[in-house]
């Protein structure tokens, strides 16, 4: 089954100073390296180096793989450093590309500029290296360049991870697949919340032994407060017979974890709510305190939220949670602020405000300072009000400010997809 | 001035097949980078291969730094594939290191285990290459190895971020400042916001090319909506000279853009801003829509934001818009959602709503759908009310949605710093 076809290998070349000196991370290589595994195209090396020509010059002379991906060095600021080296490495010029800049002029036109006003050293990078395929970025003003010399592809990109990964996604992937015929990789991503990786991975032991006579692998995806499974396996002629294999033994696992699994693939919590609540014909409404806006900004990162999100409440001060939500002041010092009864009240005080079906509040201790022994840092209450009456969670998050808000958001839009009525 | 003394080198070698598949992001070769540049050490190179002896080897032998640091492929789990492949390459063999072993059965004896369950796996660590210098790792089983050949310094270290941070710390960066006395570097990074990166860079060219006569190198370092400004140069003997040449351009630059600049290195907008408004003694409220809870987000992620943050409306409906924040429905319908006078009358309604002694409002398109030709996806408008009034600015943001509500808050954050009284 495995190693069938001929394997297909890619290496990263990427330039900054910036990515040497440690000023950034290097994620594109990580993502690069991870959409060529889903595509059955192995990357056998990274390169970083400087924005220098001759060092750039020189990983280009030493490249071994089928496929070389270039990230960085492009545009004014960087001198287009990559641009004049990858005409001095095909012994090429630089000339006009027209629909390179007429994707320049009508991005900056977007931005509400004069054709006219457009500056030179933005039409500059409508000058892209004779013979090269000029790939469309819409999302700046550096084009993507795809050459082929001796059976070897060679793309240039930027640096920007979001204009790379809207590159890799629209032309070179797909382009890269089209042309070498990487043996057919079949996987799926099974998304799940609410059990930690080492507690789940325990759970799902001897389920994952047996994948292995399946011909399945299995690796855990962790992130705060999720953690993603993803099963792969190399399918033969045969994709359907891989597609099977791996949906049965998805459906097997929806058998042995059916709390914990929100989605597939690139599904998120947020968008999985969305969209029931949207096939409801239902809305929603938020009072946030510890998580201060992040749940509302989840929320909101889904296109189209505002279907069904009407609004809601960050109470950060008391006073607000009194006066617009209506809490009782003899419940809040009762019961502090950090509590069951007022995170329910929240949810309550916020779904009638704002008219909304459902409703979800969160209190809680987000540190590095407030917590007590009672209540200690990462003690968060949530609550979720609907049609059919309020409930509270407590739940103790570990880790920075930044992790205990990200893991309370994630928490709560749990609780409430839990709640809402299943299709 | 630069140049002076001889520069030193450096390349990272990052071995595992969980970084090129992109499972781990490589944040090792970040760290490396800037600790060695602190230390006056350039990084010229790093490469990132997979645990496979033959293309490590070869790497080794391609090596041109004065020093490689190499990180990865030690322990049971990965074969030991590091170093046998230094064993091969320096062609010496693996014997018995006894201060290894030590430090191997103290590190089980403080995890309460006996030191004659210590396993035979775990006292192979102790088996290191003849004619290295151990390096103690007080985190962790893997020793560091410090080899020396033809005057070029290899140092291998395992690959988890904190075992090889700390004998990055407590071994390897002293040694090499002692063994090549590399030059002293000076750095400040000013951050702005305000100004796009082209736009910056032909407002401060002269400047800039000005700077290489006083011996400073200028980067500019980009990020969504914020174009950081790093200047560095080579220090003599007399380090204060060299920090005081750097505050003399950085002051000049302070002239030259003074309402762009919001701090200095890691210094963010949100941070600058809670600081002047517990300086002030006054507080700050927010009524988001396109924004959706992102601004109250970044407000709230500053520990202690509770001093001055009272809390916010996300008005995702109008109706909330109408209600929560006083907004009458006829000014809605003659100028729509989107507009400077429904910009304003948020921010006045939340100020008055809350009591706070600052607002901020913002009010866009942040797309994908929901564009038109008057108002195309990333119209977005931002009120600011305080003690003196209520204005309002007009932007209109590039990207995608997540950079549309990303550009905005800082735009908004921003503005509110421009209007906040100076100290």
């Amino acid at each position: 089954m495995m190693g069938a076809a001929r394997e297909v290998t890619a290496e990263c070349l990427c330039i900054g100073d910036e990515l040497l000196i440690g000023q950034t991370i290097n994620t594109n290589a990580a993502w690069m390296g991870q959409e060529l595994g889903l595509s059955g195209i192995r990357t056998i090396l990274t390169r970083v180096v400087g924005d220098d020509k001759e060092v750039i010059l020189e990983a280009l002379r030493t490249a071994r793989a089928d496929i070389v991906l270039i990230t960085g060095g492009i545009g004014p600021t960087k001198d287009d450093i990559t641009k004049r080296t990858l005409c001095a490495f095909f012994g090429t010029r630089l000339v006009r590309d027209a629909a390179a800049e007429a994707r320049v002029v009508s991005l900056f036109t977007r931005m509400g500029r004069r054709a006219d006003e457009v500056k030179e050293a933005d039409l500059a990078q409508a000058f892209l290296p004779e013979g090269c395929l000029a790939l469309p970025n819409e999302l700046g003003t550096a084009s993507g360049m795809w050459f082929e010399r001796d059976g070897r592809v060679y793309v240039s990109m930027p640096g920007v991870p979001y204009e790379m990964q809207g590159i890799m996604r629209g032309s070179v992937l797909p382009k890269l697949r089209e042309m070498f015929k990487p043996p057919t990789i079949v996987h799926k991503t099974i998304n799940t919340a609410g059990m930690g990786e080492t507690q789940l991975a325990e759970h799902l032991e001897a389920w994952e032994n047996g994948l292995a006579r399946e011909g399945i692998r299995l690796a855990y995806l962790p992130s705060p407060a999720l953690v993603k499974l993803r099963l792969s396996t190399y399918a033969g002629a045969d994709r359907a017979e891989a597609v099977e294999r791996v949906e049965r033994q998805v459906k097997f696992l929806h058998g042995l974890i059916p709390e914990l699994i929100y989605g597939e693939g690139e599904q998120v919590l947020e968008e999985v709510i969305g969209t029931r609540l949207r096939e409801l014909g239902q809305t929603l409404a938020l009072a946030e305190s510890c998580t201060g806006g992040y749940l509302s900004h989840l929320i909101t990162s889904v296109p189209g939220s505002s279907a069904y999100y009407i609004g809601g409440v960050v109470s950060y001060a008391n006073a607000v949670k009194m006066e617009e939500l209506g809490i009782p002041s003899d419940m809040l010092e009762l019961n502090g602020a950090v509590s069951g009864p007022v995170a329910e009240r929240m949810a309550e005080g916020v779904r009638k405000a704002l008219r909304s079906d459902w409703a979800v509040a969160t209190t809680g201790v987000a540190g590095p300072d407030g917590g007590t022994a009672e209540k200690p840092v990462g003690t968060v209450w949530i609550a979720v009000a609907g049609p059919n009456g309020v409930t509270s969670s407590k739940g103790v998050f570990l880790g920075t400010r930044d992790l205990v808000i990200r893991r309370s958001a994630i928490a709560a839009m749990n609780m409430l997809r839990k709640q809402l009525p299943k299709p």
